[in-house]
């Protein structure tokens, strides 16, 4: 068994941004050299989604417009720590914070329109995602 | 470690349809050999869903509704493509396209009331969905 | 390989309830003596959602009240069967039933803000939590 763990960092410019990072993941598996397995892509902050869709720019306005409006910025509990990012939370549970990816024959085993992204919802901060491969 | 690879195929005759895929996520497990570890069921295609729930008429019926409340049909800044499927890219992510089983002394490993079902919004064409196990 | 499957059993006194799993699903990580892997963290009952984010009990509220909004109580056809838990099955939809955590260096790969949470929407009864390591 072969495992192989890198973690990709993030400081997006904006409040919210959506990264497509399909091939930061595939070169964490190629280097990995595991032909047969399953690669981890997972968010290591609760204001941030990882998630697999279509990279096509009007889906991402309505992908990002259906998350406002399903968890709007509004008042929230969470606000009197001091934080103001109550709907970047719910965001993250609504579109989730990990995907899991097949590897077969060396490669992402993805369909034709699958692409990974990282969606920002807390930007302006440092912020990681953990890439685990484990196979052989 | 062993891993198997297999691809479930699916052409649904109507646009929407939930189709329950335990069983030949079960058979995948039994002809793979492997007595512990876990499988990956994941939808190739960015207008479906895999997800694990109760199979009840009734509560079927509630899932439809409730994607198209949340996600519902109209229009979409996707559809300047042509195409017209902005809703089921949107219930693909809110119900998830991937779930992992875990296996146990060689068979799914599930609670009384969970199945596997593939959710489709988009349907009438072929689309896959990968199930992939590893363990030993 | 390794491989190590444990249940975590809960039944809560509320009919809902957010329960911090953290600490249980590491030990069963260190007791497995997994160094680097993954382990799945998967409610085997289809009215209780497994999570993570952030411990914060203004946040755990802000959830609460906002899977109530998106899947709210009411009549569902699935009430037909006598059940009354319709909202439940759509909150474990809505907020996942599952993760997959890596496993490095032993422990836990978690971010700072990162919590694992079993969410209960239909409590008061017994209901099971598996958890599965599989690494080296």
């Amino acid at each position: 068994m072969t495992t192989a763990t890198e973690y990709l960092w993030f400081e997006t410019k904006t409040e919210r941004a959506f990264v497509r990072i399909t091939d930061r993941v595939r070169d964490v598996v190629r280097k990995s050299g595991v032909r047969e397995g399953l690669v981890l892509v997972s968010a290591m902050h609760i204001t941030a989604a990882v998630y697999v869709n279509d990279d096509e720019s009007g889906l991402l306005a309505d992908i990002s417009a259906w998350a406002d409006r399903l968890a709007p910025p509004g008042d929230y509990a969470h606000h009197r720590t001091g934080e103001s990012n109550g709907d970047a939370h719910l965001k993250n549970l609504l579109l989730g914070h990990q995907v899991i990816l097949p590897v077969t024959g060396g490669d992402l085993d993805l369909g034709p329109w699958e692409q990974v992204f990282y969606a920002e919802f807390d930007g302006r901060r440092r912020k990681r995602v953990v890439v685990k491969v484990l196979g052989e």
